[in-house]
């Protein structure tokens, strides 16, 4: 039979593989794959909860603990799951085997948050040729030096589209507990709608603005090197959402493909910086020497006065943020810092508001029509995100939604509801 | 400072290993003998109860599991306990770093009950001359085709033995839940003693006729390679038993060193054997062929008739072995079979019965005292079993106890109730 079908990594999340019973659904899934004729590797996750456990004993055991080790420990989950994962594939009568991030090997550089530097496909090949199965732990990797290595929460996704650009897959299949990526929060907007196809460009906004459904750095990985993504439900058999390259396909589309938000900011004002040369890099040095990533910036500069500064950093780095800054004020650097956790940043998304000037002015004034106030803004090509007080989250989201054309018409929310 | 310590391989078994406090524990035992200026390498099991966890997952993923996926899941319990015993010594100022299995490498061959066929110590022996820590995970090595391996139940006392045969130890401590191994079962007998020394040929008769502190395997490697073993309490500062070879320092000893008994052996009786050359060839071939272990043999052959033939099986092989048989009957082997589980095998065991002949008569002598009936008789150069009634457990191993001279005085047996 001469093989017609696809070469396609398969990744399933830490719900997937909750227990004997959803590994076993996994497995009709995988089996199903190849009974298509497409040739199948496997990366899957820890079964959900068991990282946070492993994390949590190496905290208890030592508080400052070495990387190194605590990649030993919790690369472990990942191990169970693909050792069960191919048993259950061999007890179907598959031809499947696990295959260690060392046994590849995954080649990674760092620990606790490893990179990966390259895939060795020799082993995947031969598995290939054999019409054999790989189940792969996503999430691990290991260094020069021969050590276990994990790459950070979320990694096994990034872990699947490494292994799909190594062995020139035709797709990654995120196989997660949603069912595709929506035009915003279904929570919030129930007339959300699932998307068939974003770009990768809206999918890194969509998800760094708060639809966390990949894992970021996979977005960018499978974006540089033009991989087809597919996230669908490992529980429905339902059409997921496609995530590719835009290449002009997009014409016919909505101009705007979703709405997002993200409660994990906060904002400092600085009050009375001023006006000489270096002011605001004597700022945002000592923060970028800590790590802490600034998003927005707005400064209120008038010539010849002093000015007043505002910027957002993650809530998590707030208390670390206003410590960095307490040696610039001694300098004389400002005169006040404020703080403010209680905002949202909210945010439209859409590759077709490259060609269309009218977004941030119509974004304006759908929030003002319900007396939101902006406290500051910050655009992208393809972005238009507004800082608002945390109590018009909903609202605004809601109000967006409408405003852009993206409610789900009355009819197929009633199918959606019925199905 | 030169160092004038010992090399000592250290072995902590599940229980000790069962969450972060008793790990802490662990740590300062571990801290204590590198003070004590030796070289110390560790060698862990995984915590208690989750290596049988990992078993039941596999079982209920596939009821006929690869051996070699087996190995992948179950092998990583020793590898989260190893990565959190280094970083917990770390915690403590110490220079400690784990090493898997196939990071050394210990190779090994075959699947779930793999043999330890080498271990490299190039990487050893580095850390000892760094004066640092190797925890090594106990029950697993790496085949010669890269793939993990497990050694078996109870395999990370072997690993221990093993490593320190390889690295030269010194000595090879094995830290558990007792605090070393008594003249008998203290639960039967309250006045049994805990040995100071005992050897590894009454080592091996005491663990395999019940007294379960040391797999078999283990104490089979270490008197193959002249490995002292000290078995000792993980939980008390008490000094525990040593296991040597039999230099003649025994003279002084009690002739008999302890008391077993086993209540996993069934027994089965064959009736009318025909008198011909090969009937008992034929019926032990088959279960040879099965790998059933036969054990006590009793034949009651009188020329020129037919005759009976006793032996045991392990409880577990029943089944098992009167499959095997049921051909043998056919073929006009014997003529009936009848099967027992409801007996014991109580022995006597000693290195001072070599040079006494009377073990076996005074044996018998206290057992007809008291009207307790003896199935079968099996010896050894060290050791005279019986096989009894399950009922008469607790009294024979008592009388016995009595008889041979093991009772603790009472003056001890009241200190050792006040400690």
């Amino acid at each position: 039979m001469p093989n017609i079908g696809q070469r396609i990594v398969m990744k399933f999340g830490g719900t997937s593989m909750a227990g004997i019973e959803r590994i076993r659904h996994v497995a009709d899934r995988v089996k199903r794959e190849v009974a298509d004729g497409n040739q199948v590797a496997v990366v899957v996750s820890a079964m959900a909860g068991e990282t946070d456990r492993l994390v949590q004993l190496c905290k208890d055991a030592a508080p400052l603990y070495d990387p190194r080790e605590y990649d030993v420990v919790v690369a472990s989950g990942e191990q169970v799951t693909a050792g069960l994962l191919a048993m259950t594939l061999q007890g179907m009568g598959l031809n499947a085997r696990s295959y260690m991030g060392w046994q590849l090997p995954i080649r990674a550089s760092g620990h606790a948050s490893a990179l990966i530097e390259g895939i060795d496909v020799a082993v995947l090949e031969r598995v290939f040729d054999d019409r054999g199965i790989a189940v792969i732990p996503g999430f691990q990797g290991v260094t020069s030096e021969g050590a276990l290595a994990t790459l950070g929460r979320g990694g096994s996704d990034t872990s699947a589209v490494a292994l799909a650009v190594a062995a020139k897959a035709d797709r990654c299949d995120i196989y997660t507990d949603v069912d595709g990526v929506y035009t915003t929060d279904p929570r919030i907007v129930p007339r959300a709608r699932k998307l068939d196809v974003v770009t990768y460009e809206e999918m890194l906004e969509l998800a760094s603005v708060g639809a966390k459904v990949l894992q970021t750095r996979s977005v960018g990985l499978a974006m540089r090197y033009g991989m087809p993504l597919q996230v669908l439900s490992s529980f429905e058999d339902l059409p997921g959402t496609m995530i590719v390259a835009d290449e002009g396909t997009t014409m016919e589309r909505n101009i705007i493909t979703g709405i997002a938000h993200d409660r994990n900011e906060a904002f400092i004002t600085l009050t009375g910086l001023p006006d000489r040369p270096g002011t605001v890099a004597a700022i945002f040095r000592p923060l970028a020497d800590a790590g802490i990533n600034v998003d927005m910036i707005v400064q209120s500069a008038r010539a010849g006065l002093k000015s007043d500064l505002t910027f957002t950093v993650p809530k998590a780095s707030l208390a670390h943020s206003v410590d960095a800054l307490a040696k610039v004020k001694e300098a004389g650097g400002f005169e006040e810092i404020v703080t403010n956790t209680d905002i949202v940043k909210v945010s439209v998304v859409g590759v077709g508001m490259r060609s269309n000037a009218g977004i941030a002015a119509q974004m304006f004034d759908t929030l003002a029509e319900r007396q939101i106030n902006i406290v500051a803004i910050s655009t992208s090509e393809i972005k238009v995100s507004v800082l608002i007080s945390e109590d018009y989250t909903e609202l605004a989201v809601r109000v967006l939604h409408t405003a852009f054309g993206l409610d789900a018409p009355a009819a197929a929310l009633d199918a959606g509801a019925a199905a």
